[in-house]
């Protein structure tokens, strides 16, 4: 049993290991998802791959080719079924996958898409390799947008909170910069940097006129696009996003970064379209403007039970925190 | 050198473990504070005491009574410097350490009470007992009371807030029963029976009527006085503190527990006179009523570097955060 247990808890690894890969493929992989994978012989990486940006090759193409000969009675990791679907763009990973000379394959998400949803390890199983699907917390949070996307017909939203400790965004008179410190507003970059799009209300254009672009050194080129949510008119370079519910028309887009302010922050938190939660903190206190307007909760028991926090770390003096809702509204 | 410094920290240790046990004394111990003493031979405990209930005896007392002959050639670590000055209500405890055989006193904190004020360790000293200040952070923090009073003339105040993620104490209906769950509303209790006194706004007083009394098993005769922060009258049972100012005033009162509501917190704020934050956090968004007003500040960089986090721990789904001012008004 414990070598059962111990086998087990290796390919969890290793799923985990190629959803930290994956992170490298996002946002240039749009519109397809950005998945990892590993080919691993007698416990050791002999290739790897993901997603190259415009959505080709897959991850599975890259590390296959990697591979050449290595991969003979080798163990794929992926961290999505691979592809059962042909393409014009390119051919389908569950047939590589059956010409590859692979003795295994793990993969750590089903893919909901209704061309593979199955058929992808079904036709892997059918050559003769070992084809397993072992859920992975890892692989499945790697690929939040895509699976939301596929899921609910939106983008994965995430609200950033830049608060004080009394959950203030700036001063009684409006003065807001800076209220975190430049390890949390570097993270904050980061995080856009893994964005396809970036969202803040009609206010905050108007009073900030915010960049909202990244500025980490080599990663210039990923400012993702910039929407404002608004039924007016829009400045060059921003588009217009009507009202949160039209987040179901965005096209190409797996995740949407919503930084403010209140009024934006609130409306995508009334209508329940928040998946994630950054709140950076700083260790002050203000006495000022609320991050928060109403958001439509009629009673105590309906606020609880809705966020359930998943990562915790200093950033310099500030602290942040990570919430997933817990049941994200039409799962 | 190692050994040297694994002397002191030694010191250091029986030095912490004193000042644990002189939680045991508080608030009882008023308007006397909360000493703790520990006698120790060969590396092993041989008495302890902690300031009685009503401030006699004082610790020393206790622990030297308790040790008898087992004294001979021990070491007294004590959270405060023992006291010199002879009182109608008991002996000076430097007078006791000086008939009892200790071979040393270690002491935690200087006594700033000018009838000691390094008179009680000189006098110790002059019988021919080693005699030393090792400054302990724990010894101060368990004086914290005490030290505030005799430094500033005013009690230790210590500003409660059970806030929401995004910092509200309310729906905006003002629905506010509960925010936290019931491990943070029982550390609250627990918080509320180390204080002397317990202070609401006018208006919390008003609209919810709080009892502020220790509901907790074995505690429940340690419900502290009960102020409101009013210039008009007040209930039976309550006393009335004009202005966060009018703290100087209170008599006899170490520890001054504040509760709120968002008026009575920017007022303490807002004159600098709050030492310590407990910020209960629930994990919800409440969108909804603020914690704080107006606390009076002109721009961001005045409220940076006020507080440092000292402390934080999970209570059930919330989280206990304690912070203390950076540089408490007057010191």
């Amino acid at each position: 049993m414990p070598e059962a247990l111990n086998a087990c808890s290796a390919d969890a690894r290793w799923l985990a290991a190629a959803a930290a890969l994956a992170a490298r493929a996002r946002p240039l992989s749009a519109p397809n998802p950005g998945v990892g994978a590993l080919i691993v012989r007698d416990g050791r990486v002999v290739a790897r791959g993901w997603t190259q940006p415009g959505g080709r090759p897959h991850a599975e193409a890259v590390a296959l080719a990697a591979a050449g000969e290595a991969a003979q009675g080798a163990t794929l990791y992926v961290t999505l079924e691979p592809c059962a679907h042909r393409s014009p763009r390119g051919p389908a990973c569950a047939d590589l996958v059956c010409a590859s000379g692979l003795a295994r394959v793990v993969a750590g998400c089903m893919d909901p898409d209704p061309r593979t949803s199955g058929a992808g390890l079904a036709r892997i199983a059918a050559a003769g390799i070992e084809a397993e699907f072992l859920s992975s917390p890892a692989c499945a949070r790697s690929l939040s947008g895509y699976l939301t996307a596929r899921r609910l017909g939106r983008p994965e939203v995430t609200l950033k909170l830049a608060l004080s400790l009394d959950g203030c965004i700036a001063l009684p008179s409006g003065e807001s910069q800076w209220i975190t410190g430049p390890e949390a507003r570097a993270h904050t970059h980061a995080m856009r940097a893994r964005a396809d799009a970036i969202l803040v209300g009609g206010g905050t254009l108007r009073a900030d006129s915010p960049r909202l672009d990244v500025r980490l050194p080599g990663l210039e080129g990923r400012s993702p696009q910039r929407f404002v949510l608004t039924r007016g008119g829009v400045p060059d370079g921003w588009r217009a996003l009507p009202a949160p519910a039209a987040l179901a028309d965005m096209e190409g887009i797996l995740h949407l970064f919503v930084e403010g302010g209140a009024g934006a922050a609130s409306a995508f938190l009334a209508e329940g379209l928040v998946d994630r939660l950054l709140i950076y903190r700083a260790p002050i206190l203000l006495g000022g403007r609320s991050a928060l307007g109403d958001i439509g909760l009629g009673s105590l028991s309906e606020a609880h039970g809705r966020w359930r926090m998943t990562e915790r770390r200093q950033l310099g003096s500030d602290t942040l925190e990570v919430y997933e809702a817990c049941n994200p509204a039409g799962s």
